[in-house]
């Protein structure tokens, strides 16, 4: 029911959740010595060289795509046409006007385009934005990220595609808004036009504001994402082994008693236990589940276009 | 010889410093409560109720001014004018306009203005400038500095104002250039007009580039500047009791075998001993020594000059 | 009505306190020196020389006891005898029988006889007992203190007497209990005869164990004790600031379908904000309460001397 | 050349390491599962049910027993007496008369006999050796370890005898010398007869002492080795990802201004960059080298009976 294509990098793990959950029928890859590596691996699973055969797989419902990221656009937008749904890994697209492009041919066809944000299916990410939701933070204004590591340097992509990306698709399913403003200031210190350190700002209609900080530059190991309300502070670090979320009482108030002025509390921290599932596997699942008619397929799509634009305006205001 | 005005917040701390270094002849407060206590505290202080009164004395050569910010410039103008060396707390002037008249007017009767950048004098900050002098992180790419607490809610100054000041003096120091690029980004969440949370990029001549991130809404207390070179980086952290600094053997570097491709490595961590001497004690020395005809007392104004026309052109971002 | 006797290290904090209170009425001191300096300060209290002066005066109710150790159970003896009621540093004696002679005194004299356990007043340790006492840890098993640092080497007391009073007086508080079994091991490596290294264990009747790790010659600066009970564990940290008390719902469990194995459960971490006051004015204030005939004095006089058997029992077991 | 014995819990790992090494040439299992298992991922290697066919082999030089622990003398003692090089799992043996037998058996036969302590392959504990033996830390006074957490609850191994273990063969490792005092103290909380908590106190001939907290009922998780000399302190601390080893400047000192009175001084802190070696590939290095001539046998056996005996005494005082 479900094929992958792709078994370089990502892949693999796609191809092995799938098989885990009983649905991986198909796989593709270019490559014969992939190919020949992965045969054996998944007897079930027939093993394609071209895309066009997955797509003739007759078998085949869902395409996933994890192969190399300028390939998204036209892969994901040939596996749409074929009448398949579709997760693609991210981002989906380079440019908003492929991202819009792919939205609006999923919707004529009401297929699944779901793009591979892994860090939504975080459990702790899904406790920050249920935290959110019931209102236990009051008014949101501000939620900022810091992925930050001396870490792989890529020559391909910067920092705001490469590591931004997670940062930038969290805040937008937290907030749930298009941004307004997307600032991104930075510098390309050893490969020349691929920014290493990058800074952003994004301004909201409703007033929220957010940030992130991304450099693989740097010497704290930093995965963090910081939410502050006007009641309560929350942070999802994810280089904590234990304490994944951290839930603080600290907050503004205005003391009547001194004609206005604004004060501080701090008052208890709260760490809450966050399932050790899989963040894969729970993505893997959530795609079976809008190929399966369950969930809103038009906001799973339309929140990767999202991304995909906020992304397209943060570089251009770098490049600018 | 020396003279402090204003006994209101910080001002005392100055009298003090003064009075144990052995050089405090004057006081001068307005009000008449501050003057009461302080003048049996210091017998061998004349207590003034005026400025000009102060000025007057010809035993004060030095004034120190300690008086609301909205008072800084004027006061020290009357000061230079009055023929005195001045030590003005930070910051010395609202306007570029304004620091500039009194670098000018202290240059012209080659007297000393300070501005109080006390964390210039920490000897944490003194051991960054020093690394980076002497050359052990190689090039210096990147500084950025996290301010950040739920802290003292302003209501008068906004934080860049209130926390940026800080690290902009020590990213100016420690960089020792003029930046052709300010840009701000923040909100005003509990006062119109006072952004709480802000969001500083600098872009230097060089190529260096830093960041401030600021903001009393903050579960996170930190008070920290990273030093990003080429060859190491480096950490000071006021809220670190026995860490203050930690240089870590962090690098990218170039592999000859693999075509040029950058990759990373991580050496060792160090943390040299910090003197613990009190910042504020070295800040009144600098400003006797300059008074005493040693050190640069020209590039002292210049450099102070120099952070108010920052925050003037940041201020202006600010609020574009 | 309160007479603080010895104005060296730590008797002009009480003097400060129970002044702050409203009821310091004498002090005593022998070295003329400090009485001139502390004359002034207080002008609501007579100054005397001689402790039996401070005991002849009627005004005085209550006398508190901050002179040197060894002198502890002489003037409290004394004071006793006199018809007052005391509050004497930890600790009050330096042998078991000592402080039973104390405590029969007061008992017969119907007066308060009160050690200074100053930790004992920390509202963390109060949250602790709380906890412990609402059964909210279930069943406590193990109770361990860690005071360990690289810090002052003293000649005349070892890590035992000078550390270990104060995790001891707050373990046999949370436990309530007379411990059955008393060892301690440790060495003397700078000065003889006083031990730097201190380890302590004691079993208690109902089969809890506790554990003091004491040290000043160690790398880690360490204040904590740590609970372990059958549902919860906790942990009071004094080095942190924000974190005084941590809750951990971590507790073994028997799984019903494993044949009774026991597994191990971590779920919610939970820091609760701890009142910031004072532990000393608790404590002064806590005299105060006693002198006025509320509490259980008999209660107080008798955990101090719980305190102090134990102590030369684990004295009498390093020595041996 | 080497075989294998035991396709459990660990075997695996060693069976992969010889693998990796070139030199697996058998292995023994007596469960048929796990015989068929393993059978295809060792195509090189001949797979026994039976230990004495195992011995039977001839191409077998060296025995690695990895089978359950009370099996280990037994198994030993019979791949001695076969003529075989032995490395067995830790501990070696349960009684110290075992142990010596073994260690008696491989002298008179020139075997190696190797107990698997794998911590003491570890690059961090290696760099406390180290340190140590060229004089960084001056004399050394105290070593500690502390092994604590809510972890796997055994039933059929004490707290000592699972996780005192690995403290305990680095502690004689280090210090290379046989305690003369040997004391433990426990309790069992959950199973009867099986130590959860378990405190142990060492005494060396030099003067020198040690200490173990071992838990697994424990909110902290700590796996820790703190070396105290008389000139720097170290730790190793084994749950840090990127500050292994951490020596600090730290040490009394005699001032001689002040009559001999201890002070004591901190200065720098260095965190020496530690290899990423896997210290299991390490340990089966090592008994390659002594199977090859190399090293000293005799030592690594003796060393490991120091261990047992030790074990065997801790036992005894726990118990008594």
């Amino acid at each position: 029911m479900i094929g992958v294509a792709g078994l370089g990098y990502w892949g693999p793990n796609l191809a092995r959740n799938f098989d885990d959950l009983g649905v991986l029928c198909a796989l593709c890859e270019v490559d014969a010595d992939l190919r020949e590596r992965y045969t054996p691996r998944y007897p079930n699973a027939r093993m394609y060289a071209g895309f066009d055969d997955l797509l003739a797989d007759d078998a085949v419902r869902g395409v996933v795509i994890a192969t190399p990221v300028p390939t998204h656009y036209d892969l994901a937008r040939r596996a749409l046409s074929a009448g398949k749904h579709v997760l693609v890994e991210k981002p989906p697209a380079m440019r908003a006007g492929e991202i819009d492009e792919l939205v609006a041919l999923a919707a004529d066809r009401d297929l699944v385009l779901m793009p591979g944000h892994l860090l939504l299916y975080h459990p702790g990410v899904r406790k920050l934005k249920q935290l959110i939701d019931v209102g236990e933070l009051g008014e949101v204004l501000c939620v900022y990220g810091n992925r930050q590591n001396l870490g792989i340097v890529r020559t391909n992509e910067n920092a705001l595609w490469s590591l931004g990306v997670h940062d930038l698709s969290v805040i937008l399913y937290l907030l749930d808004e298009e941004p307004e403003l997307c600032v991104a200031h930075g510098r390309d210190f050893l490969t020349e036009g691929v920014e290493d350190v990058v800074f952003c700002y994004l301004r909201f209609p409703s007033g929220k504001i957010a940030h992130m900080h991304l450099s693989w530059l740097d010497p704290h190991k930093m995965r963090r994402l910081t939410v502050v309300g006007r009641e309560k502070m929350v942070v999802f670090d994810d280089m904590e082994l234990e304490r994944k979320v951290t839930v603080y009482e600290k907050a503004p108030w205005k003391r009547t008693d001194t004609y206005g002025e604004w004060q501080t509390r701090s008052g208890d921290i709260f760490v809450p236990k966050i399932p050790t599932d899989e963040p894969l596997k729970l993505e893997c699942q959530e795609f079976l589940r809008l190929v399966a008619g369950e969930g809103d397929r038009r906001k799973v799509a339309e929140d990767g276009a999202r991304v995909v634009r906020a992304l397209e305006r943060l570089t251009d205001s770098l490049r600018g």
